[in-house]
């Protein structure tokens, strides 16, 4: 795994954009990672090969970017995929439950929808989100899942910004690792 | 392909809202296609059959359900993967065009990004969303892709509103055909 990651970083020119999108944010721009379909297969292999012999029901996939990430590993392990959707895009009556969460810049919601003909309860669960910084998300969906009986296997994500000390997160991408 | 397509068909129940988001839609609630992992499966093999023998260079992906049934073709057929965005969402210095169209429940704005070490011009395109109903944003970033000297090979939908004539569009699922 650290042979790709290598690669990774190689080939990788990360983009960054100050003060987006508030004044005091350093945004990461990820855009390259999915343009550039070679990186963008390897990254899908990266989270498969850690993923192969975990038993994993769903991926949860945090909108909008963790839809981008998610769904590709999840359709190759053959995995259910859960969109964990910003409030009021599902309909009232689909939502399971609403996560309360603290941003970078404010406190968000996110809603998990039901699972319809399948249950949380007893289902193995792993999160992929595009970038993991204070991990608020991750483990605020963590949390819910868990709430409604579901195992989290792990959370995943593309690039983790390890001077926030990260280290409960399987990622491809270490930002501040020399 | 229409064997797949009956296929979806009778494993699919799908579901509607009405009134959501607002009053006087009937929402069509998708979830269960991606949260069923052989419907999932089957519906990027669908896209995967049909754009086999087309050169494709870039799958563009309207923000976000977008993102969740373009993501996997894009990756299987070895295409790159354009987030066609929501407004505000890209870095301003990162946007290539904006994109104006009418939906089903007022104007709105998407943004195209730019390719960095690649360009629009003399590509080939091709536009996965879920639902293609009016037409209009597909149509919209079609236009705007073409603006830029690109090449929009065609447009697919997971679901096409076949009481509107769109007959533009490869789709899986066609509503009020009988």
């Amino acid at each position: 795994m650290k042979v790709l990651r290598n690669v990774l970083k190689n080939k990788l020119k990360l983009r960054t954009e100050k003060d987006f999108p508030i004044k005091g944010i350093e945004f990461i721009d990820i855009n390259p990672l999915m343009l550039d379909k070679d990186l963008f297969n390897e990254i899908t292999n990266c989270f498969v090969k850690e993923l192969k012999d975990k038993k994993i029901d769903y991926v949860l996939c945090p909108e909008a970017r963790g839809f981008i990430f998610g769904t590709s590993v999840a359709h190759v392990i053959k995995a259910g995929i859960i969109p964990v959707r910003k409030k009021g895009k599902l309909p009232p009556s689909t939502v399971a439950t609403t996560i309360e969460y603290e941003k970078e810049y404010g406190k968000d919601y996110l809603e998990l929808p039901k699972l319809y003909e399948d249950d949380y309860d007893g289902k193995n669960f792993y999160i992929i989100d595009d970038i993991y910084a204070t991990g608020n998300t991750a483990r605020a969906i963590k949390n819910s899942v868990e709430s409604l009986g579901g195992n989290v296997v792990g959370i995943g994500a593309v690039i983790n910004i390890k001077e926030l000390n990260n280290d409960e997160v399987f990622s491809l991408i270490d930002i501040n690792e020399s």
